[in-house]
């Protein structure tokens, strides 16, 4: 069979060496600079003539920069003969900009997916895409990983007393069931609407959280408004104490400072994004994705199915 | 017959004024900022519906995000219904990535055509591309400006006499050919070669400089190491004065202070890569391309042949 390789770029390379340790191979050797102009430099320092190549990178911030550097790599990689490019891109940059909301908006995260392919991408692994349907702007095979089982083992080992699952938002319901499902609890949604234009939203709770501990969760957190309002409205409205996680901690602007001061507990998040230093406030606990993604390349690698990892 | 339109992005926003203001269009309304989490957001602010666009976009330093700014903008041009996408890119960034010089390196030249064909861009007007073999990278048709007519006016009018035109190095001597013919010049050569390896190069000069003024061209000057060294060997050697011209400006690290110290009297760019206020010394002189592009774009417009602008 042919040999599996793993190649980090800049984005994620503890996550990608975690990888590699799990799967029991040597991360590929290359090196990922700048020219003195700014423009991206590819050395990989090894052959990978015919071999399964699996480059990690979460297209995070610096997110154009690491788009390019992603598909340079794939460049490189299929003139040197690999076998297969698998992509996998535990986070997935521009994912929210996968629909026209209004007139004229670029539709951006099928444009990265047209140039991943361009560039010759073979395979994309994935975890938790803002929208599934994100899987259908590909023309090649997309996994899609869950992060849901390991938020809620994390959860499970804590041990909360009567605990309620909280949607933020209409758009997370699903997730939220999924995980109430798995603690054994019920979920409770966060309505928010504007009775008027300009006119501030009204945080409408639905579902009964008197008195229980809230567990709040969205896929992505970035800004930390929703997050934080919804925590703050929901111990308003008599929850003993909340509690949040989220797969991607995007993080930026304000975020850290809002959680700081919110009356969240603490902040549960994956490493598919790293964190600064300066963002590692005591609040947030961040669980690896490593054995999942893992897991994940072995079974794509022996040609097994990867769906038993979504339960 | 449809409308032109001509939209610009953060490269060069003023080189696009030119060209609008000299076509006789106003600038089309679009703004062009980022999101918290540094995710392009592009709004365009008017119908652009069965329109002929124009974007122009050097990319340029940060050339990653130049990159993106523009597929981006493509592909929301496309969705909108454009007519046809005519990317004018003044600088053409990656475009020495353009061969294999290694085992394993990428051709990222070829890979940025790729990405902006995938992104739906309908045509494209070049100038002094690194290699002419870049418009073979492309699908569609790609016309090619020239930069030396603007460079050879300028050194006519100053009136320098007795002038030898130098390439600086092997790669550049039709350049210095064309540019010597306009003024009607000799030429030489600047012959660098490494006797053995680990041996500082030697710089032999090809031709007669002796008691002569040498303008030394280039396409691209970037850190200005073989411009500065080529330009005091060629004093070394006995010439009078030296004086250099390039058609783009990339200027990156060490480059203005090599060139502050350097002998040449007068260094002429244009305006195809902006430049910053701490980079416009005195010795620089920087000539608009503006004129030559729009004259491009209004004979694409009118069905008209553009090969008159490469004399
Ligand atoms: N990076 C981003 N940061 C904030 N908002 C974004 C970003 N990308 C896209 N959007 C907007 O977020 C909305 C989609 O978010 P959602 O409704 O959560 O799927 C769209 O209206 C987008 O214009
Ligand atoms: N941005 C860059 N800065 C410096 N060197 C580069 C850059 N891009 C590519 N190169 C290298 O420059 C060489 C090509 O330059 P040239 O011989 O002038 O065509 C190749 O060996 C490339 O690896």
């Amino acid at each position: 069979d042919s040999s599996l390789k793993v190649f980090t770029l800049n984005s994620n390379p503890r996550l990608a060496e975690e990888i590699a340790a799990n799967i029991g191979v040597e991360l590929g050797k290359s090196s990922v600079t700048k020219f003195s102009d700014g423009e991206i430099q590819i050395n990989i320092e090894e052959s990978i003539r015919g071999c399964d190549v699996y480059v990690v990178q979460s297209t995070c911030e610096p997110v154009n920069q690491h788009i390019m550097e992603l598909l340079i790599m794939i460049d490189a990689l299929k003139r040197a003969s690999a076998k297969s490019i698998n992509i996998v891109m535990p986070y997935y940059g521009y994912a929210r900009q996968d629909r026209k909301a209004r007139a004229r908006e670029p539709i951006t995260a099928k444009l990265v997916a047209d140039l991943l392919q361009t560039a010759g991408a073979s395979r994309a692994i994935t975890l938790d895409l803002h929208a599934p349907q994100i899987q259908g702007f590909f023309n090649i095979p997309v996994d899609q990983l869950v992060g849901v089982p390991i938020l809620s083992s994390y959860w499970s080992k804590k041990g909360l007393d009567d605990i309620v699952v909280v949607s933020p938002d209409h758009g997370g319901v699903t997730r939220a069931r999924n995980l109430a499902d798995r603690l054994k609890a019920p979920i409770a949604i966060i309505d928010k609407r504007r009775p008027r234009p300009n006119v501030a939203e009204v945080m409408n709770i639905v579902g009964n959280i008197e008195g229980k501990t809230a567990i709040l969760i969205d896929d992505i957190i970035d800004t930390a408004g929703t997050i934080t309002l919804g925590a703050n409205a929901l111990i308003d409205s008599g929850a003993k104490a909340v509690y949040a996680c989220c797969t991607h901690p995007v993080l930026s602007g304000p975020a850290i400072e809002r959680i700081q001061n919110s009356k969240i507990e603490e902040l549960v998040v994956t490493n598919s994004i790293p964190l600064k230093e300066e963002k590692l406030i005591d609040k947030i606990t961040q669980l690896s994705v490593a054995p999942l993604i893992s897991e994940a390349i072995i079974r794509v690698h022996e040609r097994q199915s990867v769906s038993i990892l979504f339960d």
